[in-house]
């Protein structure tokens, strides 16, 4: 998987990929993550990037020369099906696990993060990006929904997560056909007065299952019972 | 506000939170960021800080007592109605911007993140987190969450954000009532051939505050009916 990013900082992408997880997938080849400054694509000779909206108020508007001439200076994989443009914007379809195990069927994803107040329209006009939102809470700018999206979207490659990660049975996943994820417990067996039950320890297969089977479907139907259906 | 942050990759926490508007919040004295790594109390000769989990499975469980000695540690505020202590997992309740906003009103919140399969069920009955997820995906750790509430938090907080980063018109937000944001426009009033909205050229006030009333709503309609009452 390629990604591009379009962002007007960098430094919070590069140093987030040069560590843990993401860094491994990246010496291990199966992920790429490249950014792209439209600050260098500026024609301006203050390499501005964005001016005040018309019809006034408050914040600066991102404006379309440095992220039309950005985008377009990205080379791109011939295959439209293979190929996303993703804006991130509080306005976007939601983002959920559905849609990470699809877009991981891709091979090259860009990824365009806003700041300050927004974009210009015609970038959405013209550019026409698919628009995701990874939840309803108003962020400083895209970088981090991107690192959430590229973090959620990577674990679903091939040989990307260790065999510490199992992503099989994480809340949401296939294993779990939906539902909240049953509790963990591991040693000791006894920590300032807390057990651990006793089914997790006689080793009868089958009661664990079960136990955990009833413990998702209890939790699930507690906390979030928009996803019991 | 004082953030702490529970942790086995504190340099993920420290390297976003030395940039942009996080790094300023901190030079004004608005914000401290202080990091924990649980690996620093392990009582274990290796600093092992996680096992396999009972009752057999993959992946690996964060275990109790490094997790409860690096907790106990943390200097917390004296009144509890200051304090927040909250555990980032994908079970959690839903974070939104109305809980952005509470949040603010803390002087201090404690994150607890996760990684691997997750953390012994004994933590979150003992110590009682707030739990909170940022959105219905699996990510491989809980930095970024952790990350993205205290962005959407902090810019909650008196003088945080500069006068090109206002609040106050954003989607979600109290300005617009919860809408999503209108469309911006900003220079030249003509790029390849797109053309920015006359009503927001001719400068009559009561024009231009209707016609972006009225985006906001059609916007909403079109694509998040379940915001629209």
């Amino acid at each position: 998987m390629r990604y591009d990013v379009i962002t007007l900082f960098p430094e919070i992408i590069q140093s987030y990929c040069s560590q843990s997880i993401t860094k491994r997938g990246i010496e291990n080849g199966i992920i790429t993550v490249n950014t792209h400054n439209p600050r260098d694509f500026s024609k301006d000779k203050r390499k501005k990037v964005d001016d005040t909206p018309y019809g006034g108020g408050e914040g600066m508007v991102l404006m379309c020369q440095p992220i039309f001439d950005c985008y377009n200076s990205i080379e791109k994989i011939q295959n439209s099906d293979d190929f996303e443009f993703i804006m991130l914007t509080p306005q976007g379809e939601k983002f959920n696990q559905k849609k990470a195990v699809d877009l991981s069927m891709k091979k090259q994803i860009v990824f365009l993060c806003g700041h300050y107040e927004g974009f210009d329209e015609r970038i959405r006009l013209a550019l026409k990006p698919r628009e995701f939102s990874i939840g309803d809470y108003i962020l400083t700018g895209g970088e981090l929904p991107c690192l959430v999206m590229i973090d959620s979207i990577s674990r679903n490659l091939k040989d990307y997560l260790g065999k510490d990660e199992s992503a099989c049975n994480d809340s949401f996943s296939e294993g779990l056909k939906g539902l909240l994820e049953y509790p963990h417990y591991t040693k000791p067996r006894e920590y300032m007065g807390l057990r651990v039950p006793d089914v997790l320890l006689n080793g009868n297969h089958k009661e664990i299952e079960e136990f955990r089977k009833q413990e998702s479907i209890k939790r699930t139907k507690t906390r979030r019972p928009d996803l019991f259906n």
